[in-house]
C-alpha cells in the first residue's frame, strides 16, 4: 500500500512555511533542530530535506481545503503541528534511549542528551511562536487565540500520555481502557487537533468542527493501534525479524491482548522475560507464540478497523467537498492497512 | 544581607495563582511538577508549599503595581514567569545532573529522567496557558499575545543559553563577551521579560516600557554574576568548604577571568585540572588560588556593582512611585550584596 498522493500535495507549502519560522535563527542551537527534520547532516551541511510523511500538516490542511478554506491559510498551523509532534520524537528518543530514527542516529545520540533536550523544548517554543503567522492570513485575533489553545490542549495530553505510557512501563496489570486512555492522549490528542484546526480555519459551524474533531480522534487512534502491529509484526524486510517492540519490553496493544486474554500461565510467562534482564530471540519467538494464539494481530487489526470505519461514517456528516471526502477515505484506508 | 520584605508582598496572591493554574489537572504528572514546587513530598502527601525567592514574579508584580498598575493583573503572568523558571530547573538538574536543589533531591532522583523530562514539558506548557488567565482582568486581547510573544522569546533566548552554556563546557577558549551572553540569555531574558511585562500591564508608555526592560535585563545580569560568585566563594556554611562550581567544572565567570586574564600556565594548570577525570580538594584548592592571584572575586563583584549601579540610575527615567523605586533599589542592592 502506497502513500496516498494527498500527503504529497501540500508539502512545498508546508517546507517553506517550516522554513519560515526558522528565519533569523542563527544560534547554533538551531541547527539540531534541523538535523532532526532533515535538512543538515551531523556536521551541519544542507541536505535533501524534510522527512516523514506529515501527517498531521497534511491533516490541518486538508481539513481546511475540503470544508471550503483556502489551504494556504492553515499551513502556519500544519508547520506548527509538525514541530510539535518533532519535539515529542526529539524528547521521546532520549526518554526511550532509541538511537536511531527514520534510518538515522537520534539528536541526542549526535549531540548529547543534555543538548537533545534543549532541541526538543527549542522545537516546541518554535510551534507556539508559529500560531502568530496566521496573521498574515488576516486570521482575526481571537480565532487565532482558540487554535493556540487546542494546540496548548493538545500538547499538553501528548505528555500526559507519555507519562503514563511510561508509567505502564513497570506495570503487568494494564486494562485495554487504559491504554486505549494512553494513546489517545499520546497520539490521537494532536491528531484530532490538527483536524479541528484545519476544519476552525474553513470557517464551518461548531458542529462541523465538533464532527471534524472526533474523525482526527478516530484516525489519530487507528493510526497507533496500526503502529502497534508493526511494532511487532512489520518492518521484517528492514530488521529481518518480527518482534522490535516486544524486544523493547514495549506495553502496545498486542501485548496488553495478553494481559487482558491470555491465561494465568501466558501473563506469567510475559512478566518473567519482560521483568528479566535477558531479552534475545528465544523470548521474543515465546511471546509471538503466545500473541498467535491468542489471535492477537487479528484482533488488533479489527481495532484499527474499526475506529478507521467509524472516522469514514462521520465524514458523511460534515459538508466535505467531494474530492475532500475521498481523500480522507483514502487517508483512512491507508492508516488502516499501511505497512510504513 | 535579608530577604526584603518585598518579597513576601506578593506571596499569598502567586501561590493562589500557581495553584489556579493546576485546578482540574488531575493526571499523577502533575504531582510530580507539585513535588517540584514544594507542595507535596516524594509521596504525594502535602507538605509546607512554595519555596524559592519568586525573584521573577515579585518583579514582574511590583514592577506593575510600581507603575500605577494593579498587583493583581500581573499575578497570572508572574505566575507563568515562575513556572518557565521551575520548568527550566527540572530540564537543568537533569542536563547537570544535579541529585539535590533547595536541599530536597531533584525531580529527575525521585521519578527518573524520562519522566522528570515530562515534568518540565508539562511545566512549560502550563506556563503558556497562565496567560490565559489575564482574561479575567480585562486585558485586552491584544496585550496578551504581546505578553505572550515576550514570554515566547524569553523562553527561546534562556534555551539559547542554556545550549550556550552546555557548549562552553568542552571549550577553554571563551571570552567576556561570549560569557555575558550567554548569561544575558540564559538568565537576564526572562527577568528582563518578568519586569517589561509588569510595566505593560502598568499601561505606562513605550519608552518607560523600554527602560523597564533595561533594568530587568542590568538586575538579571547582576543576578548571575553574583550567583556565580557564590558558587565558588559562597555556601561556605553548608559545605563546609567553597569550589563547588569548580568541582563541578563550571565555566562561571571567575574561570572565564582565568582564561581572559591568567598567565599561560594559569590557563594551563586551570584546563588540565578541568580536563582530567579526578576533581579534588587538592585540585580545587589550585584553582581557588590562581583566582585569588588575579583577584578574580572582586572583579566579579565589580561586574555586579556595576549592572546593580546601572540598574538603580535607570530608575530615575521611569515614572515610579516613590515607594516602588525604594522597593527595586532595594531589590537591587539585594542582588549584588546577597549569600544565598
Amino acid at each position: 500500500m502506497s502513500l496516498p498522493a494527498v500527503f504529497g500535495r501540500y508539502r512545498t507549502e508546508l517546507e517553506s512555511e517550516l522554513r519560515g519560522i526558522f528565519e533569523g535563527r542563527s544560534s547554533l542551537l538551531y541547527a539540531m533542530l534541523k538535523y532532526h527534520l532533515g535538512w543538515l547532516d551531523e556536521n551541519g551541511k544542507e541536505i535533501a530535506g524534510f522527512s516523514g510523511k506529515g501527517l498531521r500538516p497534511t491533516l490541518c490542511i486538508l481539513a481546511c481545503e475540503a470544508l471550503g478554506g483556502r489551504p494556504c491559510v492553515a499551513a502556519p498551523v500544519a508547520a506548527a503541528l509538525e514541530l510539535v509532534h518533532n519535539f515529542s520524537l526529539i524528547h521521546d528518543d532520549i526518554q526511550d534511549n532509541d538511537s536511531e530514527r527514520r534510518h538515522r542516529p537520534t539528536v541526542w545520540s549526535v549531540f548529547g542528551k543534555p543538548q537533545a533536550i534543549n532541541a526538543g523544548t527549542a522545537m516546541h517554543i518554535l510551534a507556539n511562536m508559529a500560531i502568530r503567522r496566521l496573521e498574515k492570513y488576516g486570521v482575526p485575533i481571537e480565532k487565532q487565540e482558540r487554535i493556540r489553545r487546542l494546540l496548548d490542549e493538545a500538547s499538553l495530553s501528548l505528555i500526559e500520555g507519555q507519562y503514563l505510557d511510561i508509567s505502564y512501563e513497570k506495570r503487568f496489570d494494564i486494562t485495554m481502557s487504559e491504554y486505549l486512555d494512553m494513546i489517545e492522549k499520546k497520539t490521537a490528542a494532536l491528531i484530532s487537533c490538527a483536524v479541528e484546526c484545519g476544519a476552525l480555519l474553513a470557517d464551518v459551524d461548531e458542529e462541523a468542527v465538533c464532527v471534524m474533531r472526533e474523525i482526527g480522534n478516530d484516525l489519530g487512534l487507528a493510526f497507533q493501534v496500526r503502529d502497534d502491529i508493526l511494532g511487532i509484526w512489520g518492518d521484517e524486510k528492514a530488521t529481518g525479524k518480527p518482534g522490535s517492540d516486544i524486544y523493547h519490553r514495549k506495553k502496545s496493544l498486542p501485548i496488553v491482548n495478553i494481559l487482558v486474554e491470555g491465561s494465568f500461565e501466558q501473563k506469567t510467562t510475559l512478566e518473567n522475560i519482560y521483568r528479566d534482564d535477558k531479552m534475545g530471540d528465544k523470548e521474543v519467538d515465546i511471546i509471538l507464540k503466545i500473541l498467535e494464539s491468542i489471535g492477537a494481530q487479528d484482533h488488533a487489526q479489527e481495532m484499527v478497523d474499526r475506529f478507521s470505519n467509524r472516522a469514514m461514517d462521520l465524514l458523511y456528516r460534515v459538508p466535505l467537498e467531494t474530492g475532500g471526502r475521498q481523500d480522507f477515505r483514502e487517508i483512512s484506508a491507508f492508516l488502516a492497512q499501511r505497512n510504513f
